[in-house]
């Protein structure tokens, strides 16, 4: 495992001498990775403690297999022992994961320690990960994979430390969605209309407290259920007005916007449903920004949806990536008893 | 036909009131338009001269009928009865249009006048429609389609009026980007360095123009091969410098943009070809913008690719409406011989 020891003329922040086959692409788009335990004076080594499969990967193994542990397990160790990273070849998706820092080099940016323990924010689809325990603590009945094990963070890669205050599975679900309270909370504005849609989740919960924040003079929290405006209700007041509307139907939603004091400025999409780019659109003020977080988007809906409405907005592509957002979501909800409510239920669930 | 006249009370600027099926819908989501040529107070009824359908449109009707003139006509006509509008249901796609202002109701606030030479900026898929000549002079072999009969504009419409000292393809072929071009100016900041991928072909080129015009330090013209590279030569200056590269591959992008002086603090996107995403990011600065025009862009690709990449970047959907954007766009053809003269090359084949 270490006949390849990188030196620091090799190494390259993205990874790309981490990368075997094909050659010169991004790790991302690797067949397979060098997981070789030895790092470049810019990587960073991690004692893997547990991997947090992608959802959708880890059903598709679960169909696959019929349910059986053995196999999944088997399948799992398979790939990642394969293409020397944990990136499932039908899905095409990886997840996270947790460890001790066990080397960092003395080039490594990311200013991490020997002994703390953190969380990766890039995707296990780019992470060089190598398995040593066979994974014989897993009971493939859920994508909580514990194990043992390495992996190597680049340069540019991107990790935080797991807060002691906190408990992990919590942090974990902040860390998940935190590039979305920061980038809603660069774009809303004092005094703007924030309008939230599905701000009952996660991601919706912390970029309604993230819009209070910024100083919006009225956040609108969009649901689908009375139920969920119930959880938006108590305890606290996490927003100023609660609609509760279909957000896939744009003139319905629209129209409960404006009774509830919208358009806004700022419109942020935090469900994953198709169909609701017309609705956020024209929820949205002429000049105002709707900023799209589902990973159920369609761009062409976006675009031309605009474009056949004549409408003048700004349209942010929700990037997950905003220096500091991890940390800026972890202390929302350490202020936020409402988001603190809302993900200590649904962390339960 | 004049059974349902439309008052001022009924009618939305959105065209909500001519949505028969199914009810409650936007008009490009609805199965059924109507027609009618009576007009509400706001709406402005055109004299149909010619329709210039889809692309994707076209080719899916000229395959199911195996090029049969006859038949694809007849396709055209049904879809354009039974719908009221062109919307082809195979593809959702519909096109624009171009003819005469008939009659503008005294609410209108689009500022046309009878007599007005225009082209709809709006799809037709959103258009009320009703056809009189049967396309008989339509051979059915392009997309071009000479017609006879009406359609109908909304008050959140857009048309633009076709200037006399242009020739009406020419026009045609400037209004089809002339988003582009324009969100290009409101981004590129004095002093920037502006990146464009695609940047012989019709958006790229007013791009180009677009971002020198707003004062970018170096404009950077990204083409596939060398001879789209020879169009950027002559005549005149489009860009500072010219990269022959393939878009696709992110490594071997950002390197050449880098080498021709950058990365980009704006980078736009104009080739509509799949998998840009990761290139584009990372041709562009930490803090910088990535404006994405290509209809072929994935937004899961964008919001994935940047985070994995740890690239802070703000990405935008390119919306292809922005106030005034038509005379701009015109305004750079006729004052930059270089993007003129690509256009005239384009329209001629």
């Amino acid at each position: 495992m270490t006949t390849s020891l990188p030196t620091s003329a090799q190494s390259s922040p993205l990874g790309l001498h981490r990368v075997l086959d094909p050659p010169g692409v991004l790790p991302q788009a690797a067949w397979r990775l060098d997981p070789s335990p030895a790092i470049a004076p810019d990587e960073v080594r991690v004692r893997v403690g547990r991997l947090n499969l992608d959802a959708a990967s880890y059903r598709q193994l679960r169909e696959t297999y019929a349910g059986d542990p053995d196999k999944i397990r088997a399948a799992v160790l398979d790939i990642i022992a394969t293409r020397g990273k944990m990136q499932n070849p039908v899905t095409g998706s990886g997840g996270m994961l947790t460890g001790t820092v066990e080397e960092a080099g003395p080039q490594s940016p990311l200013g991490l320690h020997p002994g703390q323990q953190i969380a990766t924010l890039v995707s296990l689809t780019l992470t060089p990960l190598h398995i040593t325990d066979g994974l014989r603590r897993w009971d493939g009945l859920s994508e909580q994979v514990p194990c043992e094990g390495h992996a190597i963070l680049f340069a540019r890669s991107i990790a935080a430390v797991l807060p002691d205050d906190l408990p992990v599975p919590l942090s974990l679900a902040v860390m998940d969605v935190c590039g979305a309270p920061a980038l809603t909370s660069r774009v809303v504005q004092k005094g703007n209309i924030a309008v939230i849609i599905g701000a009952a989740g996660k991601s919706g919960s912390l970029s309604a407290a993230a819009a209070r924040k910024a100083g919006a003079s009225r956040v609108i929290g969009v649901v689908p259920t009375e139920a969920e405006a119930a959880s938006l209700r108590h305890p606290g007041t996490l927003v100023d007005e609660i609609v509760i509307a279909d957000a896939r139907d744009p003139i319905g939603l629209a129209e409960k916007i404006e009774q509830a004091g919208g358009p806004g400025h700022v419109t942020v999409v935090c469900v994953d449903v198709p169909g609701c780019e017309g609705g956020a659109i024209l929820s949205t003020t002429q000049g105002g920004t709707v900023i799209f977080f589902s990973m159920a988007t369609s761009f062409s809906a976006a675009a031309l949806g605009a474009e056949g409405l004549a409408a003048d907005v700004t349209m942010l592509v929700g990037n997950g990536y905003v220096p500091g957002h991890a940390e800026f979501a972890l202390g929302l909800l350490r202020t936020t008893p409402a988001v603190r409510a809302l993900f200590e239920r649904r962390v339960e669930q």
